[in-house]
């Protein structure tokens, strides 16, 4: 598979999809819809494209899955806008563009978020208009959106991210805030697809093997790549993470360390990849994840 | 019915299943958790008791619904948590106690918010526990969860009560406010009892109808309150609404329009009242609304 080509094609089908699902500017009488459209725009649709991904791989077509991959995104989303405001990261540029809080006001940042993970589980539900899909396994999906976002992973990971910035971080916390911010959204991406497919117990459990490698490689690659890159290739300011005293890999354990710590984790992905259906997809996604410059 | 008994016996259920549904202080290496239950700590629980009621008037029992009513409530909640920050509201004080923002920090307080919006789909979806609720019935009551508060429901309300508190707000615009703000949330608590029980479309029809003339009449009542009462009746500060130049009945239409205006909407509650099963329950429950100190 051609990562790139792959990633483009589920942007258009995502993005069109996104269009419809979210509120159009002027429907409603306030900045809210713009703002929850600034928000989602930009973003690589990593998460998305694992979700329409794991569906084809156990037998459903990925466009049967576009709105809860289109759910995900949002909470995605949704999470970066918080997480840029002032009182967490402070940070005025995401995806080369201004934050949602500097392109319109804190609060309406505050609220278009919320309105993006409320929305996000309405596309999850939206899904009984889907015949192929089981109504008990769409509930077993918003459950699972939650258990894995909640407060007990997405934002877990962000709370313990945020306490630990201005005190030693061990390895075990730095683990624990990178298994909930990052991974944890992106195992239930490859879950959401399978699920919603009827893929049996043991398939969703290599599933979960993979994306749960696939996402702590994606962040300790995002650390390195903040120490190692430029702004420009970033799209958002470098070597933040160190200046806001934020627990990082190679803060961690120096960057040799770091990048050892990345070789060992993209092994495990292969390893599960190459036991699911249609494998080189899967191991392609882990390369790319790699080798990405932004 | 009693209804002060009705509510206390909800709060001692809710209490109870919200104290299981919440992660324990110390499960989790943060603050969240504890900023989580003080944020859904003393409420009067009056949207989960519409929930439990609607519930049984169409056959099932309010225990089996208690999931669906926790997790209104934390929505509930969490909207006011985020409504209190200092970029919106910036209210220090809540049900007589530290907002959650001042008690813990803001950071903590944004994120506690965001894990209960999330946590109460989950409540939502625990329902298919419950043997005696169809899988399709929870999908449904999920997709109306978010479609009653999110971009087009509670979020869109609190939105434009932000917008318009610096200019004249228009009377259609502070139907708007109220409806989406405060009935949006109300509507859907007493429809997620007969989706979840089974009602028919009729039954439902009216439990609309009734929920929304208690919503409107809980704002009016709740503006007309924040005009002639005390804070220590309150456990808020009062005439807050005032300060802050939010729009209101007695603001815009005057106090003795505002009033009749709480009687015209009284009316339309007590006439769906009369027309659901255990209609005398509804009908003191609407009562109690109107005569309520606090």
């Amino acid at each position: 598979m051609d990562v790139r080509q792959a990633l483009a094609e589920t942007q258009q089908l995502v993005d069109a999809a996104l269009d419809c699902f979210l509120p159009q500017v002027g429907e409603v009488p306030t900045a809210l819809a713009a703002a929850m459209r600034h928000a989602v725009s930009g973003g690589k649709r990593v998460r998305p494209l694992l979700t329409l991904q794991a569906a084809e791989a156990f037998g459903l077509s990925a466009r049967a899955v576009l709105p809860t991959a289109c759910g995900i995104e949002m909470m995605h989303c949704a999470t970066l806008v918080h997480d840029d405001l002032p009182c967490i990261d402070n940070a005025e540029l995401r995806h080369g563009q201004p934050s949602c809080h500097v392109a319109f006001d804190e609060a309406t940042a505050v609220l278009a978020a919320d309105a993006l993970i409320i929305l996000g589980f309405e596309c999850v539900a939206r899904q009984l208009e889907t015949p192929q899909i089981a109504p008990a396994a769409i509930v077993q999906c918003v459950r699972e959106f939650a258990q894995y976002t909640g407060p007990r992973g997405l934002i877990v990971g962000e709370a313990l991210d945020i306490e630990t910035e201005h005190r030693p971080c061990t390895e075990a916390e730095l683990e624990f805030i990178h298994l909930n911010k990052t991974a944890k959204l992106i195992i239930f991406s490859a879950r959401a697809g399978g699920i919603l497919a009827g893929a049996p117990a043991e398939g969703l459990a290599i599933l979960t093997d993979y994306a749960e490698a696939l996402g702590l490689l994606f962040q300790i690659t995002d650390d390195l790549l903040d120490v190692t890159s430029t702004e420009a290739e970033m799209g958002k300011p470098v070597g933040a993470d160190a200046q806001a005293g934020k627990a990082t890999y190679p803060g961690l354990l120096g960057l040799a360390a770091a990048q050892t710590r990345a070789e060992e984790v993209a092994a495990r992905a292969m390893a599960a990849a190459r036991q699911l259906p249609d494998a080189d997809t899967w191991v392609s996604l882990a390369q790319f994840i790699v080798t990405r410059q932004k």
